[in-house]
């Protein structure tokens, strides 16, 4: 599929984000309009909430766009996100009819605020990236135990806190948790000092289920894609995940990337999961490509310094897919509603500048990274700010994610002070 | 504190769960009414939806009954709490002059289906009671090294998943999962055998907070109090736990009175927490009793058998108050919502008949329980429905949080089957 071209003339080119085969979702604002459902394309955002009163998109009987959030447009299903792409294509091609009206209602992405595209319902955050679980598991076991038993088996996950999930551009404060250090007999109150990023992408489930799903209906119900950053606390993660996984450490924030690629955006990047060193039951077994070929990056910026790429990667490196981790999600009979964000796991490559954390990139601490500006990092500083890029490299276009970003604010003095 | 006396007379017994001192806070529907707010008192039930359409109860501007759940009282703050309690109490209390408007807005409870009393913002389970854990981690790893190191210092918890949440009275299916018996190399996808409950109780956060609070401030935000059974799988749990705790054993439901018990009508049985060990880190600090004496009984009935009590303890055996878990909960950063709901985690006194799991009552399927239909029980069969009974003993009146039932459904025969 080559580039398809707008009559908004910033979205043809073959590195633009924004493309006309994009047409990402999200919510904004300005200092004049409240927030509302907008898509990229090109420099600018389309405003859903005037296009839909004003009937230039009239895709349901019910407004999908009075509420500053594309939950109600994933709960309305396949057919209506196939009807609405098709209609929003249609608008912005190049010698559409629809010029005309539609050209007041561009507003430039240079003058919004950019807010939560969806309301989470609930979180969850798996551990899907091979080489990430073995990393870990080698600096926590030694290299003969890195995975666990089961890992190779089973889509690992937890639930994560879906109240902590923040817009890209929100700044991350340090927090403070229950620590011990490995010199002490007795924990203590103290800032993080082990303060890390994990570079995953976030699943956005889009239609309900009750009950068990196939990985095929699980790939059917997810809407779109994100840019996610698990912040962890690695020090509050150490001492408090034992028996029952980690829970503080995480709930800090996770910041996302404020536009939905959507799954149909995606379709001509789709690749397949690695080979299987077990094969895996029938209810998880891979259907056909479900992973994506998308060029992942991680920046980090000392406080008026200029950034340095820190890893750089590829979605392609997870070893279960969305769909088999939402599959995954559901055998219990869990039941699954539009909204739920399910974090891929961190993603690391096989070698050593792929690693999608600063624990791997540092190993633990002990072999500290050195950015472009001679500064060193283990973990991260207060003032730094941490950038995740997504791109998908198509035939003379880009699909690309924009950014995740935070800066790391530094711990309060007194967390009770009032 | 005595009983307090209605003019509904169903109210005025020691041994009825809900007299005046009561008031606990539910949802219900009949054939002819849609699901609404209502308060128990005696055997009936009062409409707060239109109790407040006709005035009888006018505490705030805005309607709080429009809704047919309790999380807009919750949200409007401690000051409506007491308010609307008060003026509750004045209604249906002996010789109120409201009696002539509130009598033709009682429904008898025997007429009423109960639903969810509140919609569950996000769920969070903890493993507060030191018997539970000494008793599951002595299975595991021996008495030497039963509590994890971080259990004296910290309470431990997970977030589990708000969508499972079911009212009490809603059949229970048993899952399938992935499960790998010590006997096999690998694993398969089965129904659960190994299918348990969980004596916990409920806590309920009626405030927001976005930051750490103290334990002081945490006990302020919790609304109140249901009964709670953590349905688990513990085949699942065995072989997918590690390394980041429980996932799909716990997500098939979670079972929740009807009935919230409101923190003001457990004031006269507060008790303290346990003797300390270590000492706990100050913002962490007993700050008075925080606990409550509730006597807590489970039992079970086989198909079409009588019920056998299976379990019999105390709300005040658990280690960490629901305001320090709360506190805790928050060290991070973590943003908390009304409608948040903390489980206590398992329940279990020091002696065997207090264990509120049959993992421990049948210590791990080895030491089978015989019920008095002569039947045993290691873990659920099909068609056996459990029950958790709570009640605090007044000077002359019972606080009761009515039940929390559930029956156990056999699993699909093919969860794919459509």
């Amino acid at each position: 599929m080559p580039l398809a071209k707008s009559w908004v003339t910033s979205a043809n080119s073959a590195t633009h984000p924004f493309p006309l085969n994009n047409l990402p979702y999200g919510v904004f604002s300005t200092d004049s309009l409240d927030p509302r459902c907008g898509v990229a394309i090109g420099d600018m955002i389309l405003d859903c909430q005037r296009a839909e009163e004003t009937d230039l998109i009239s895709v349901t009987d019910d407004p999908l766009f009075d509420v500053p959030f594309w939950n109600e447009v994933m709960e309305e299903g396949p057919d209506l996100w196939s009807a609405l792409r098709d209609r929003l294509t249609q608008i912005l091609a190049e010698g559409s009819p629809d010029r005309e009206r539609a050209e007041p209602l561009l507003v430039p992405q240079s003058q919004v605020e950019m807010h939560l595209p969806f309301l989470v319902s609930e979180y969850t955050d798996f551990y899907a990236g091979r080489n990430h679980a073995f990393n870990v598991g080698t600096m926590f076991r030694g290299p003969e135990n890195a995975l666990p038993p089961n890992w190779l088996h089973i889509p690992i996950g937890y639930n994560g806190r879906a109240s902590s999930v923040v817009v890209s551009g929100t700044d991350i404060r340090r927090p403070w948790g229950q620590l011990k250090s490995p010199d002490h007999d007795l924990p203590a109150f103290l800032p993080c000092r082990r303060f890390d990023l994990e570079l995953e992408m976030g699943a956005i489930v889009g239609q309900p289920s009750d009950g068990p799903i196939t990985v095929d209906e699980a790939d059917a119900n997810i809407f779109g894609y994100v840019l996610l950053n698990d912040w962890s606390a690695r020090d509050i993660q150490a001492w408090e995940y034992q028996p029952l996984g980690p829970f503080q450490a995480k709930a800090t924030a996770t910041s996302i990337s404020p536009w939905i690629v959507t799954k149909h955006a995606l379709e001509p990047f789709r690749c397949m999961t690695p080979e299987r060193e077990f094969e895996l039951l029938d209810h998880l077994k891979d259907t056909g490509p479900m992973l994506y070929d998308i060029d992942l990056r991680v920046t980090l910026a000392p406080e008026g310094q200029p950034a340095t790429e820190i890893a750089h990667t590829n979605y392609n490196q997870l070893y279960y897919s969305a769909a088999q981790q939402l599959a995954h999600h559901t055998t219990s009979g869990c039941p699954m509603n539009p909204g739920d964000l399910l974090g891929s796991g961190t993603i690391s490559g096989p070698t050593k500048p792929e690693r999608g954390s600063l624990l791997e990139l540092s190993w633990g601490g002990k072999e500290p990274l050195t950015l472009d500006t001679g500064e060193t990092r283990s973990f991260l500083e207060d003032g730094d700010t941490l950038t995740l890029h997504g791109e998908c490299h198509g035939d003379g276009y880009t699909i690309g994610f924009g950014s995740c970003t935070g800066t790391v604010l530094p711990a309060l003095e007194d967390p009770y002070a009032r």
